[in-house]
């Protein structure tokens, strides 16, 4: 049973999936990473200020920083248009990825074609 | 069968899985949305420089802007450390959201408990 609020519940496309979470640098403006929450994770994260996250591999909720001292403090929360994406601003302490580096896509480059608008 | 090259699918976690892909824009560094890619239109995106999507609903790829106008030209791609998701850099025509809305979390705030860094 989630404690997260029945007003909140109800702006999210199916409370019984996992929301895809983008956490973005509030200063740096940087796609931090991407990770995921069940209901009660996101009732943590709106009620304590620390992201709060739910492994899909080990099927357990985690709050970012807990071991490696790298902590999310949430500035705001904002659900997409149709209630299934949430985008964190946070302000990071260290680095995000558990990499070491400061965004998980800091190596992921791949090659493309640039567009250009007209 | 997919057209992606060897090299890139191999970067993925699971080719056969859909690519949670989260898009920004390159002025703004605002997160616009967050979409989904088979290995087909991640091919499509990296070699024509326009963002193209797999929409889990229809069940079937799109390309951004096709019929909204409001198409997204491909700047920059990366994938995440453990290659399941992608940030694409944009240049977005017109607004991103189908909702007419700059962003798809303008209007999606929730009320939060601000954390702060110590």
């Amino acid at each position: 049973m989630s404690s997260l609020s029945p007003e909140i519940a109800a702006r999210l496309k199916d409370p019984e999936a996992l929301l895809t979470t983008v956490v973005q640098d509030e200063t740096t403006r940087e796609v931090l990473m991407v990770a995921w929450m069940d209901t009660e994770a996101l009732h943590q994260t709106l009620t304590t200020g620390r992201a709060t996250y739910f492994s899909r591999s080990r099927q357990e909720r985690w709050v970012k920083g807990e071991t490696s001292g790298n902590r999310q403090w949430v500035r705001e929360a904002s659900l997409d248009c149709d209630g299934d994406t949430l985008l964190l601003t946070v302000q990071q302490e260290g680095p995000a990825c558990h990499t070491g580096t400061r965004t998980c896509f800091v190596d992921g480059l791949l090659p493309v074609t640039v567009g250009e608008a007209p």
